[in-house]
């Protein structure tokens, strides 16, 4: 009876729209040996993220997409069980890209050592893992919020984005969330401090977000697209910035998505529009993982996951909820052998 | 026999669409007299610019709308034939927001003097006024390029493309050009001495525009927007910055224009759209007018424009011919008394 490493791997690519189970596979194999300079780790929970959907394509973007054959890319979390590595120990907790499987070897190349003590062990892959940093160099860095400010943010009870709006607070900024159904929004307001939250699917969005937001907005934190950046367009202040982290609404399309009708406004108010991916802030993660981990620790900062179980064959089952708005909070899936 | 000031009046806002004559007026009034600190100005050329369309809707823009009744906003260079301002002397030669008439009243605000044994009047408006200071912060200041670097330009031959490829080379980029038609794209070639120009009304502008920028695109200097903007988003290398100085494809639609499909390069490249208007740099103006004379005295940059005659009778006949493609360099409109 010996132990078996789970792994999902893509065996082909997906056609435009939401992922259908058969473009992965699950094999089971021997779980692998570190050589000289390697550990293994024993992975506990895997991270579902809406930029998997672009990782699958074959298609230019800011990382090669996974291969036909290999294992699917994830940030996960788990305990190191096996180690020729001078850096990490036997029963370290460890965070890192070790993708959809139960066992994972690794060089410790962005890799983060985790504290149990802090929190438990899924909150390492979400508030206070890659969607945090996410959060706070997109916030800080690209949005650069000035106290008084106001900070807009949507997909807002989304992992980024329920992060987002509690830095904006942190800083002094007024914080209005954009999510979908009155139970979010509800949570939004309630549970994560939010200023105010508009429900996108009601009517009037445009009415409601302009009354949410009375000195315009100043920020606008993008997880989405679409319509919604449409909406929020004309509202935006004169140089007002839009940190563009996430087109969600896109992601599965199955025609070419229309553009904005509004970046007339980018011209007039003289709008800041920029892209990011967390990746780039490769060499700074430690100051985001020094803050949030504080912030965290000093109460101010409420961070949730919506953890599934199951194990590695609910994969694709449970990453398409984030791209129908079936998640409430960071998207978990518990893999642990 | 007196002297009359002939001016042009908006009496009705356009409907969507190019603007029709009916929208303006022409008034035959007496010439105004300088009060104390004001100064006269005897215009002789107004500037016809593409932003023009803009002024004159009812909508929120980075300046008011021109008011129904009142002479059409317009940069126009003149000279100073009455004053009752110390800093200003009869007989200079000024540029400034005179508006559309032959005589206009100023305090001196925003106005530049300009010296017509560098360049003749027209250029003060064209290259060496408001395009040009566009073309030199809207490149250098937003779009920040280094040598080396590939700089494409949308309406390349207009008044701010034409300079802005030209500031590009200086700097020690490619300069690569997007302009309508075989004999613009020559010109900006040959005259303007970009280093390759496609034209967008043929065939194949996407594998045309690759094949002109091998190293991919690291400025995309936006004049135009629409389908433009959707051809050059795929070709942006990382990091690629945006300035978006005008939408001219926009300016005159009668329906909801689409906007960029291709946004998602936003994100994935991490692009930074920014839009600009050159009243943000109005303090230094002075810098632009200084560096711009200094390299058009020194032979380094071509300014060419194109001067229409007929007086102000002629504004919205020559103004259109901006969106029609039918001005070839800066347009221009003598209205001399």
């Amino acid at each position: 009876m010996s132990v078996m490493n789970a792994q999902i791997k893509l065996v082909r690519r997906p056609k435009p729209g939401l992922i259908t189970p058969d473009c992965f596979a699950r094999v089971d194999a021997a779980p692998p040996t570190p050589g000289p300079g390697e550990f293994r780790v024993r992975v506990q929970y895997v991270s579902l993220d809406p930029a998997m959907r672009g990782w699958v394509n074959d298609a230019r973007s800011y990382v090669p997409p996974v291969g036909i054959g290999e294992v699917m890319r994830a940030y996960a979390v788990g305990i190191v069980d096996a180690s020729e590595h001078p850096g990490f120990k036997v029963g370290e907790a460890v965070q890192g890209l070790f993708g959809v499987q139960q066992y994972a070897i690794s060089k410790g190349q962005r890799v983060v050592k985790v504290d149990p003590a802090i929190a438990p062990l899924p909150r390492w892959i979400g508030g206070l893992g890659m969607p945090g940093w996410t959060a706070y160099f997109g916030l800080l860095d690209v949005g650069q919020p000035a106290a008084g400010e106001t900070v807009v943010i949507s997909a807002a009870s989304g992992a980024v984005g329920s992060i987002v709006g509690q830095i904006a607070r942190i800083k002094g900024c007024r914080a209005v969330g954009i999510a979908g159904g009155p139970e979010k929004c509800r949570a939004v307001r309630e549970t994560l401090g939010f200023d105010d939250c508009v429900d996108y699917k009601a009517d009037g969005l445009a009415d409601r977000l302009k009354a949410a937001c009375p000195k315009g907005i100043d920020v606008y934190f993008e997880n989405v697209g679409g319509e919604i950046l449409d909406t929020v367009l004309p509202l935006m202040n004169t140089f007002g910035r839009i940190p563009v982290c996430g087109l969600i609404s896109a992601y599965n399309a199955t025609s070419v998505p229309e553009g904005p009708k509004n970046l007339r406004a980018v011209l007039t108010q003289r709008l800041r529009m920029q892209g990011l991916i967390v990746f780039d802030w490769a060499e700074r993660i430690p100051e985001a993982v020094e803050v949030l981990g504080r912030w965290y620790k000093e109460g101010r900062l409420v961070i949730r996951e919506d953890v599934r179980t199951g194990g590695v064959d609910k994969f694709v089952e449970t990453l398409n909820l984030l791209y129908t708005g079936g998640n409430n909070g960071k998207l978990v899936l518990e893999v642990g052998a």
